[in-house]
């Protein structure tokens, strides 16, 4: 049941304190029992704050909340809880998160827009926020700068590890640190719904700029990975920074200076991202489309999600069966310009399609080794123009049958 | 391995013969042993022709022969193999395609394009087409008007049972025959491409008039349900009227004189259109999905296909459980407008979520005892408009995995 998946990394990171975030979690019994459920940050006046949240048009109402709320730019407290994600739970729900912000106010001593909730778990449930804002003042007497592998912990519903991702960068000379949690699973996971994570800076940066870089950084990452095609109603990614770093405030995102911290920020997100991929339900393979030669980078990406969603790709890649037909069929059923004579793809390297046939001379044993592994990478040139674009998924097993066919009876 | 599909109907239908019509059926070893793999339909001069094929832009070399001998609306023969889809072969597959037409329009004595070719099964491999040549006397000698069944199984891949449909329709006082088959598992069984579906009439009516009725009797039939998601690259649904029926030519598809003809026909693709669904790979759950409020006609129909495509409301279903918050989740990923906060589901005709929560005393037992049963009902309305569509699927169980992802390890 909570085996660890096969494609996580060895182990959490060491990640540093961030001067101006403290972070503490506990167990306040909102559903699971013998585990902690309730994540609290607190940060610093002047701490500046971005989002991007779930396209879904039935978001939930902490994911309307905090929309609004980051729409101000400042931040000072985070309260997230796992169990129970207060969706679709009406006006009944919104009014938990406004109790919620409230107690959160009143114990910071902040106002109600610089607090940001988040929720993930069952959907259509009540949530028991007497629960949590009974907790609020036990949790925010153990926050401590260094809590990072607890907080991430705390988010987890039905992830298998704790996700957490550390970078340095230079600003102008002057070295920040950024630290990000993640949880994910599934898009999501058994009556759960939530991709959510967190990311936090020292660096001293306006909420605009910061709003610009998480908006850009989310394109590559967390917007190119699937699981299972299925996006939640609460998908939530924030990005603090609480500015005590010292470095010289820049204004603009498209600033040189702001060249390193932005490389640092977009791969930590990718590795936040593919560490969401790498727990998908039931994973057994960690893959990667490559698409090329599409009319356009949109293009690439459409044609890159229609592979990855494929369920015969996905079957095809747990059974380890390089079968290139299901990629083309993928392709051809994206609705993007593709050239089927000019078609090309390669396995683990290997060009096994090649101007719209089998690559002459093919041998499929090379390839067959490589789908043996747990990396795989398919790379597709769909032969119409000069259009690029990754994505990243992971395969569809028995296990994910298991665990979403299997969860209530 | 070929256990009938639980949801298959009980039977073959007795299907009359249809003046004009002539079918056989012969195995000529283009990849199955044991059984029919070629099918050959001869029809008598003057009939006439309409088509629709799959939208994927890397179509097979077959259909784009298809598509564009359709364009003269006039047909002779129909010749049909099981195996090899003749699907990303290049300018070989496209040979393939030629030789045949010109095998058979020799044999047949008619022009090229009056000339119908299919392939389905495995992609990307050469077409053993002067197999298909040299039966085609064999075949042609075997023509009888009444091979129905014969036909519907010489055309299947991965199906378990073989598809047909009949109906009799009055059109101006004169009684006319539908006859129709089919064939698909999966929108691509396992290296295989291929719905395919032949519908056949006595009625005298124009190739234009069979078009249009076609391209509109396949919107709520054919492009109404989905198994996987995956598109063909091969999908072909024709219709041939051999005018034998003497009923007078009416030449506009809009005359209220083709209204009992067009009703018959399109509830006969729709018999057909669910039969595929019922042979769904590995399902053991009929699901319909009705979907209302929405902002149109085309919004309604793509939320209808996101809850219907979503893996997780499909292993749901599989594993009997009444889980409307994927449903929820679902209708939000749509992109469709959708209203969160009027949107209500019912399930097996118990309203379940209203107004954007969970049903005032709401009691799951009569939910959950219908979602035991083989036939699941799901409707929603999203609260937005008048727009109303319904799609048919099925859940997703270990046998698709199992069919898809063990095939050739």
């Amino acid at each position: 049941m909570t085996a660890i998946s096969p494609l996580a990394p060895e182990r959490f990171p060491d990640m540093p304190v961030i001067n101006g975030i403290r972070l503490a979690s506990h167990a306040c019994g909102v559903r699971y029992a013998g585990r902690t459920d309730l994540l609290m940050v607190e940060m610093d006046k002047g701490t500046t704050a971005a989002g991007v949240f779930t396209r879904s048009l039935t978001a939930s109402a902490p994911v309307e909340w905090c929309r609004s709320a980051v729409a101000k730019g400042s931040a000072r407290a985070l309260v997230v809880n796992s169990g129970n994600a207060n969706a679709f739970t009406g006006s009944v729900g919104e009014a938990s998160v406004r109790r919620t912000v409230e107690a959160t106010s009143a114990l910071v001593d902040c106002k109600d827009s610089e607090v940001y909730i988040a929720s993930t778990g069952t959907i259509g449930v009540r949530l028991p926020d007497e629960k949590i804002t009974a907790a609020l003042g036990d949790v925010r007497a153990k926050l401590q700068p260094g809590n990072w592998q607890e907080a991430a912990q705390a988010i987890m519903t039905t992830d298998t590890y704790p996700k957490g991702a550390t970078r340095i960068a230079v600003i102008d000379g002057t070295p920040v640190i950024i630290n990000g949690i993640a949880k994910g699973a599934g898009m999501i996971a058994p009556d759960m719904a939530t991709m959510l994570s967190y990311v936090f800076t020292d660096a001293a940066l306006p909420a605009a700029v910061l709003q610009d870089l998480l908006s850009k950084g989310v394109d590559k990452s967390f917007n190119a990975i699937t699981v299972d095609s299925d996006t939640s109603t609460s998908d939530t990614l924030m990005l603090f920074a609480t500015g005590k770093a010292g470095n010289k405030v820049i204004k603009d995102a498209k600033d040189k200076r702001l060249a390193d911290f932005k490389a640092k920020l977009f791969d930590l997100l990718l590795d936040l991202a593919l560490q969401v991929v790498r727990d998908g339900e039931g994973a057994t393979k960690f893959v990667t489309i490559h698409v090329s030669g599409a009319a356009g980078k949109k293009a690439a990406r459409t044609i890159g999600m229609s592979i990855a969603n494929s369920p015969l790709v996905k079957t095809a890649i747990a059974g380890e069966d390089a079968n290139w037909g299901r990629v083309v069929a993928a392709v051809g059923k994206a609705g993007e310009k593709a050239n089927r004579d000019k078609l090309s793809i390669r396995m683990g390297g290997v060009l096994v399609a090649d101007k719209g046939e089998m690559a002459h001379g093919y041998d499929e044993a090379p390839v067959a080794a490589h789908f043996k592994g747990k990396d795989i990478v398919i790379e597709v040139d769909v032969g119409v123009g000069k259009g690029r674009s990754t994505v990243y998924t992971c395969d569809l097993t028995h296990a994910y049958i298991d665990i979403n066919g299997s969860y209530r009876t």
